[in-house]
């Protein structure tokens, strides 16, 4: 099944060398703002000019159960999801003082939580949760295609308000669906594509492991046949899709897209394996404490900007980005000149 | 000679205790939020205070010229040094764009550099530049007991007015002297300890390395006496000696600092061997692209907190932490806990 979307390409070499032109101008050793200036090369290509601007920043964070948690995958209940949703909307968890903190404006979006729409949710809701992948599809592949067009609907409202996005996320027993999706895309072993989560023991790890060997047994012929939603439907997640489907929809709009932990990153490594162009559009913000995003960020042939052993989701980690590539612009915009200032250049 | 300083004990095992409570009574995984929880763990320690603050923010970059430079191991002449101090001082510099945007106080220090005193600088000269140390001395024991004063003054002063400070510099010929105290504290090789600072060839690296070698053999007695001020003297600079008389200020005052990149970390490297006990008030903000600041970081057992390929110094690294910094004790300061949201703990 296909998703049909179409991606423009990246600003071209006469752009890039503007851009090294203006870096190289401005009073420091060139290269000496290292990954900063990388970055800002890469959102004037994304956005196909010289001044790209950043000031508007919409935080997306998608929201779903899982039917995996019926394996007993996760050390938090599945009712926290919900609770936490809750607390999204009330303002008390860590995404939402980091968007006050960086003026991110947050938007909690309900792709298929298992209870009412919460009021203030947006309602993207494919059903109350999955199906456990242990026994079927997660979701149909009709279901996928509905999430990814509301990633894509949602995308497409983001690139009318605002200049740069971020995705997060919550939902009880995504990083086993996360696992299961790079282990799919990629061939990763189970074993070296699962970690403790929100807090398992060892010994739930290797369970967890050994749900996602059975469930990629039970999809071998899926996985084998390389379909990226039909993948994305047998172990995927409501929320995962969603956000699938927003990547896909920015880079359609030139609109940069940070990218948060292994979930987010299971997202992406979705919408890549839909559309490849996708990833010249997200910016990847961390790797996790989750061993394995360091191997899915490396699929990706992704470099993230920052390593502080977070393994919390919901943004987290992109929103911490925001204010590195808010500095990054501003470096590029607002610094003097040699010229301007009176420093003698090497 | 001794540098008389009275370093306060960290808080207490009590303190850390209920610091780590509150983390784990926020709506999170218990540690999700990985280097961050440590962090602040570590500045109410510093503060001894269950509640640290980091509102008041002061960057203090420190400048001075090298005698060093006549050895040709800069890619930028003397006279940049100068240039660069007018740049801070009119606010074109990538170190005042950096203050501006993360609400931080800048002040610009002259230690040593070779013109007259800018106006706008702060008078902590104490001389127009050090002597090479590849002749004698880079400058006094006496020079280096004012520098270190000079320091102690200027963290005394941002103590009463602060909540937090960091460190950056500016001078020609500065990657030199940090790579020369990187090896006479540590014993590393000078072919290990240095870098293309602001862009040598690797000849000029080559070149640097064989400078630093020949100055570690004219100054071999007073590296094996082991008096931390006298090698200071011998290798180091103005900037550097009162960047490390600052740190120990500091660390005195429970003021925390942020400590920037490959020469800062070597001012870190001279206090700690002038009193250990200041490395309990130090953040590492980043490792740089310079490639023995990995080393001397590892050094002083020191965990930085962004790897942004960055090398430019002027505590421009140490002013992108900031934004991190604040945003770790805005979530321990304002994330609902588990009661408060009505979320199931696990």
């Amino acid at each position: 099944m296909s998703f049909p979307i179409d991606i423009p390409a990246l600003g071209g070499a006469d752009l890039e060398a503007a851009v090294w032109r203006r870096w190289n101008s401005l009073t420091k050793p060139p290269g000496s703002l290292g990954g900063l200036e990388k970055l800002v090369v890469r959102l004037a290509l994304m956005k196909n000019t010289q001044r790209p601007d950043v000031a508007r920043k919409q935080m997306i964070v998608c929201c779903a159960d899982h039917g995996v948690t019926e394996e007993g995958v996760s050390a938090y209940p599945r009712e926290v999801t919900a609770q936490m949703v809750a607390n999204f909307l009330a303002g008390g968890a860590a995404i939402n003082v980091l968007c006050r903190q960086f003026g991110i404006t947050p938007a909690i979006v309900d792709a298929g939580v298992d209870s009412e729409l919460a009021p203030g949710a947006l309602d993207c809701r494919i059903g109350r949760g999955t199906a456990s992948f242990t026994r079927g599809p997660a979701m149909t592949v009709d279901q996928a295609m509905r999430a990814l067009r509301n990633g894509v609907d949602l995308a497409q409202d983001a690139s009318r308000r605002f200049d740069i996005a971020a995705i997060g996320e919550m939902g009880i027993g995504n990083t086993t669906s996360a696992s299961a999706l790079l282990c799919a895309y990629t061939g990763s072993a189970p074993g070296e594509a699962v970690g403790p989560g929100t807090g398992l023991t060892p010994e739930g790890v290797a369970h967890k492991a050994k749900v996602i060997r059975e469930a990629l047994a039970l999809h071998a012929g899926t996985i084998a046949n390389g379909d990226a939603v039909a993948i994305l439907a047998a172990v995927g997640g409501f929320e995962i899709a969603t956000m699938a489907g927003f990547l896909l929809g920015a880079a359609s709009a030139r609109l940069p897209v940070v990218v948060d932990g292994f979930i987010s990153s299971a997202a992406a490594l979705a919408a890549h394996a839909i559309d490849a162009r996708v990833l010249g559009y997200l910016v990847f913000s961390h790797v996790s404490a989750e061993p394995a995003h360091r191997r899915l960020l490396a699929a990706l042939g992704a470099t993230p900007l920052l390593d502080l052993e977070l393994r919390l989701g919901e943004g987290s980690g992109a929103a911490l980005a925001m204010p590195v590539i808010d500095a990054a612009v501003a470096l590029y915009s607002r610094m003097a000149t040699f010229a301007e200032a009176g420093v003698d250049e090497t």
